[in-house]
């Protein structure tokens, strides 16, 4: 697995690439009053006391000159929702700051909003190293947000997914996943269930609205039809629906919502959005956000 | 949100510790010629040509007259499996290459394995900042595997899990959860009917031997019970695995599996896990870990 280095430079960025970091936007102040930004993966810390933090810029960047020229310069950490800002920074030509909110920091540098932290540095020292230049920095003023941070590898953006100490149930084999799904559907139908009031429709006359929308059906088609959380016969619940306006279900015909039974849809829908909104098991928005994915993915699998 | 820096270490360091990084770990072999090495999370590209890296090593570390004299060194990108080897190596006072396989790199310097990537340097630069060295390393010659990293962020061990290009239904309101479940459930059922044979039950029989493991039920108990793939009555199915043998069904007792019936059920549950662990919906094991994570929190929230 050993590769010698003669002018491997694509190899070399891979390689480089498996370590996983954050994302900044270091910004400053030429010497003509001209605000510059670059994107940067290769910040790090250095020292604590003093603080500094370094990061390297190329010497082919369009904003070199400035960041040789300048005594300060600011980093930003991104956050998760800042990926935008990476791709714009990243490219040079265009008004990097059109439209951005920014604030003055020490020495006119401008600094972008709602990161996941900035560090306002002086200059300490310039290295050289090979194609770039090491710019060490000293922290003079910095502050920080509990901001998901934006993550990356491999030439990809990501997220960064804490792990967790092993379950009590060591050594145990794991639970089957499809059992999870079981238990985990069970546990948000039941909050679900609970939190249902303003649509005036039970988790069950949902479900029937809900999948009389993708396909109209027959009361017959109905008989063997039953949602998950379903403990009354759909024909029962389809007659109680068409009492009170949401359905239309003519004898022979195609069982279909009203207006009524869309508005009911509607908000029924949106009452179980907000449940799953809550940080349901605790799940931050980011791991939420993963979860359906990676449940789309298992969904979309059956099609195979 | 400003915080002015006096000896502000502990935020200083909460504030780095919103860049994500990789996890390395740094060897070289002292002019005695012994073995050292200590855990980094402050490496980076600096220059692709010619390919050079850095990192920094505190004043007060253990290792650092080694580092210091040293004429190489060697930088492992961990892989996610390796976070045990980054709290051995963060430790001083052990013998941290105890036990481990090495092979020894260019001027003899220890080279762990099953890493993510290796770069073995030449000490290119040594610069002084603050209370630590930044040590710049011209690499002559690494190795790449395409493992899933160590992640580290705000003090915890985590994963890197990328980002996917927006749905093609953009706009539209995001699947309810509820139903993402429903929908994996179901794909994944479907699999395992599919795929189930060996242990001679169908998945519905599973089911049942699975409930039975936990709570003894009475036949009465049963007839108001269904799994999730279940289609023929509870009852049925349980006099059919009692003929089989897998089942005691004593009348007016309860029912409980045979030790056929438990080997049954061993072999339908390594079925079901093997079916599990091929590349469902394309997830990698660690997503797969993930998602398992994520629902577990869901369905232990129900408790709450």
């Amino acid at each position: 697995m050993s590769t010698p280095v003669l002018d491997k430079t694509r190899l070399f960025r891979n390689a480089l690439g498996s370590f996983a970091t954050g994302v900044t936007i270091v910004t400053a102040r030429s010497a003509e009053g001209a605000d510059v930004g670059v994107t940067a993966n290769s910040f790090n810390s250095v020292s604590l006391d003093p603080p500094m933090v370094l990061w390297s810029i190329g010497k082919n960047s369009s904003s070199l000159a400035a960041f040789m020229e300048a005594e300060r310069f600011a980093v930003h950490i991104l956050a998760a929702e800042q990926e935008h800002l990476s791709g714009r920074f990243a490219k040079s030509g265009t008004d990097k700051f059109a439209g951005l909110e920014i604030v003055r920091g020490h020495g006119d540098v401008p600094l972008l909003q709602n990161c996941a932290a900035r560090f306002q540095c002086r200059v300490a020292f310039r290295h050289e190293a090979g194609d770039h230049y090491i710019l060490v920095g000293e922290v003079d003023e910095f502050d920080h947000d509990d901001h998901a941070p934006l993550a990356f590898h491999s030439g990809r953006y990501g997220l960064f997914v804490r792990n967790e100490p092993p379950a009590a149930a060591e050594g145990a084999a794991p639970p089957l996943l499809a059992e999870l799904l079981v238990r985990a559907e069970d546990a948000l139908l039941r909050r679900v269930e609970g939190a249902m009031g303003e649509s005036g429709l039970s988790l069950a006359e949902y479900e029937v609205l809900r999948s009389l929308v993708d396909l109209p059906l027959t009361l017959e088609d109905l008989e063997d039809w039953a949602g998950p959380a379903q403990e009354i016969p759909t024909v029962v619940l389809v007659e109680d629906l068409a009492e009170r306006g949401l359905l239309d279900a003519p004898e022979g015909g195609a069982v279909s919502l009203t207006d009524a039974g869309r508005d009911a849809l509607a908000r029924g829908t949106a009452e179980i959005a907000a449940i799953e909104g809550t940080e349901l098991g605790g799940l931050t928005p980011h791991e939420a956000q993963l979860l359906r994915r990676f449940l789309s993915r298992i969904a979309a699998s059956a099609e195979d």
